[in-house]
């Protein structure tokens, strides 16, 4: 359970508030505000507050007062132009911010992704949760042989059972050893009255990066948007794209005609290269292509044929 | 007038409408949404959209749950804190988007500030309004005689005069000359039928500098401090500054305990180098102290001895 | 002719003289290194520095050590992998730094890419030159009728002389009420003792758009090649996109490898949306697909079939 | 030993190539490319590249051709004017690029600086070497009582003794663990061929926080110099200061004037509030000035009289 009651407790007393303003509201997106949808064992994305809607972007893209007399399908015809010439500033008119709870090594690929606001839980001030991330049976995948990116087969009887055993006592006992460095339980209380405790600073190093940490990311909807192409995609590592995923959801239910138009050309679409734009010419005149005539690589040429569905 | 009566329209018409919403609210931006703060003679700073409020920086600050236990006093306390430090991620939890309507020559300086997001009305597509900045005559200032960078003493009669009409003659004139290139009125209608009309793209270079434009403006709270910091300084142009100063009551209205840090700590503060503090110290121990002892330029030492009131 | 003598005298110096260094150097871009390459009729581009070549965008990508013992052909295919997959991050390992030399209304629009370095002639110390950006007869377009953003046929005739005839007068007279009001020659030398001369901060706004200002510009190549996607696209206003081309020659200079794939995988390339996929799928079956069926709208559709060659 | 001998020899070949370029050249930067400057117990820091030195931040800041007739003594206070009124622009047009060698939990606090282009060594594609940061006796500090954030007396006796054990311990362990868990060690050979092996994205998450990792990271000399005033202060963490003084000593080296002023204006500087200035000048006019009758809180009061040396 990713919340303890204390703060289940002071979602729910925000979420019991309700006031009044004049900008813009999505009633959607209101609905689930604050609540904790859960990603992986003990991970959280939670919608904080958010600035603007579709009519934001159009407005936007309009540089005019107001919404007036365009109907919502003029709208999403706009959006979807926008969306297709990379007219990418309107996009940044709409802001989101997210309290995501996630484990250390998701972390450091997800703040790769500069154009965004973070403030994270800081370990110098304050003790970690004794949390971390174990794979469920079904991800602990081995390394893959044809791509050294990717896994593989799923890890099958006393491999597995060993892989998690050693990661559940790993992590247990670094944390226990952190704990005892500190001089300090999670309560704050002292552990011996005798010993002066390591820095937190410090002791910190000794936990594993499946540690579960947790921050506030607040970021615009176009760098939202380049976030969950790389991310939501099936080259992400499962776990980032665990979190990837939920927050396509949010973004679903906050500006659902940018997020169709992001699912036609971004999730779903391929980009031809000059030479793939060309062989596929080639293609529909009935003429054989191959890579080496296309003067595509032989994984190039897979990857496109892959697409094609070939 | 900077609002023809259909755009104060449209912004009563959004001013009348109340939507109920879980975020935090700021009854006082409320008070002053979508309205157009007049600046200059037909510019205006309106204040379309904001997220957070003073305690979101607090929240983002202690990255815990909600609002809790803590007191409005110990919040300032803390807002205070972080503003000294320079910590400076927890002011980029709030964002604030602005429409403005501006010069075309300090829409140039404004544009260097990079981390925002802006949409201006594109003259590629439409055509600008007949709007030029004028200056009121206790604004014809003279080139400074002491700082290339400034302004000096006020101009007179017949001089000033003279200034005035040329300005007003000539960005008339010009806008009368791209109105007959584009071969178009401001209202659609064309003027010649036996005429093309020059793409709007290309008539616009015709234009002067002190041709309104205007855009919507997006940023976080920080950068919107850093902003008001380079452009409500004394140092700024006087026409630029005219908009931070509409901008620095907005947000007044917005964060209050956050402005009240920042006016303390940055418009009225002064950074000491390490040679100024020396030489602090020692006028503090009542040693005499001169530009020569302290290693210091004689502008930098008058730039000292002013703050000091000396 | 953009370039005084002097000027000329001191690029001819910088281009004479040849320093060590241990980095690494492409002689193919030193030979034009700080010579002014012309673009539109009084403008240019230089390059002034550079860090990097293709073999540092392979070794950014590797995270190893030195070049080792990978032959030029497997890093060709290295990088255009990386270009193909967007992984981005080893084409910011190089940086460019440009001069540049452009009229107002093309330096408004190349600012808006923000990640970039910048520092511009300042005409509030400065008197700017009295040059002016005036179309070639062959670029005299009028606006597109069927494009609300683009330029259609060329002026003829009396039309597009007097479109010459105001644009060259309009400027030069503003120019000349510039030089008035500042009560200031280009030289320095005062023109009326008796007059005090408006602050050059003010006097500027009376300039027309199509004034020539120049700048340091520094990138780095991931937003370089970012840039000239958008600027030397057909869609791109022709004056800012012989900026482009020019500078697309000197990356051509630089990093071959990379402005190859950058040529096949963005500039030459089409991206498909997933509808656009399917509907090519359809076609490679022998399917007849339309607008309707494709569930495109007629501009879309249109844009796909111009790209298809169908 | 942060090198392995083959590291040592790239480094080596490198640095005995010569190159011509008209570029400008560092020579005292020079002397040290490539090498690797040892920071903490495995760990370095290394100059690949550079672009510009003193001179290009004075001719971004002319906007002029060539370095020409200034002298040296005119660059370096027209570069402390610079520093001093925060004209930032210039700075940014000097470029450099290190490779790093860093433990995790630095390299989390280092990417928070987002102005900079990184790549990491990447844990999916390859295996982490085994070395981890254990601190030196004398910085094995315990939780400072009067500061949440910082360290206190160092520990001494078998409570330092124990954490050591703790920390190389767990390490140790968890590397092994690992290593059998990838089913690979180091060098690429399989343990038990009955096994398949976890895929590395996942087995690295069992990896303590003080594991080496390391990463090209380029950024320009302004956000440098704001990089280093946060982290080569004293309230940075003692592990990340490390880094940030060995850069600063290639920063002399690179840009000794910008240096010395950045050590004036920054490193050393004090900026005094709007409270504080008042507060000041009574003092100097002999008035008696509590933190009450400044209306600072006490521990503002206490720093600026630690500043004043009172």
């Amino acid at each position: 359970m990713p919340l303890t009651a204390d703060q289940q407790a002071e979602i729910d007393s925000a979420r019991d508030q309700t006031h009044a303003t004049r900008r813009v509201t999505v009633p959607a997106l209101e609905e689930i505000l604050y609540s904790a949808l859960p990603v992986l064992d003990h991970g959280f994305v939670r919608v904080i507050d958010y600035m603007g809607d579709d009519a934001a972007i159009v407005q936007a893209a309009r540089v005019s007062y107001g919404r007036g007399t365009k109907k919502v399908r003029e709208d999403a015809g706009l959006i979807r132009y926008l969306m297709r010439h990379r007219h990418t500033t309107p996009f940044e008119m709409c802001e989101i911010k997210y309290h995501v709870k996630l484990p250390v090594f998701v972390a450091r690929q997800w703040i790769r992704h500069r154009t965004a606001n973070v403030n994270e839980y800081s370990a110098r001030y304050s003790i970690l949760d004794r949390e971390f991330y174990i794979p469920a049976p079904q991800q602990l995948a081995a390394q893959s042989t044809v791509n050294r990116q990717g896994r593989g087969d799923v890890l099958e009887g006393r491999e597995a059972q060993r892989v998690l055993a050693l990661l559940k006592e790993d992590a247990e006992r670094n944390y226990d050893h952190y704990v005892e460095m500190l001089n300090e339980r999670e309560d704050g209380t002292v552990l011996d009255e005798g010993k002066s405790g390591l820095a937190r600073e410090l002791a910190r190093m000794n936990l594993t990066l499946n540690v579960y940490t947790q921050w506030y990311w607040k970021t615009d909807l176009h760098n939202l948007f380049h976030f969950l192409s790389l991310r939501a995609d099936a080259h992400a590592q499962y776990e980032i794209r665990a979190y990837a995923e939920a927050m396509l959801e949010t973004v679903r239910r906050w500006v659902p005609a940018a997020c169709e138009a992001f699912a036609d050309y971004r999730l779903g679409g391929f980009a031809l290269s000059a030479k793939a734009l060309a062989a596929v010419k080639k293609m529909l005149a009935g003429e054989a292509v191959t890579a080496e005539s296309a003067g595509m690589s032989a994984r190039e040429w897979r990857e496109l044929m892959a697409a094609l569905g070939r």
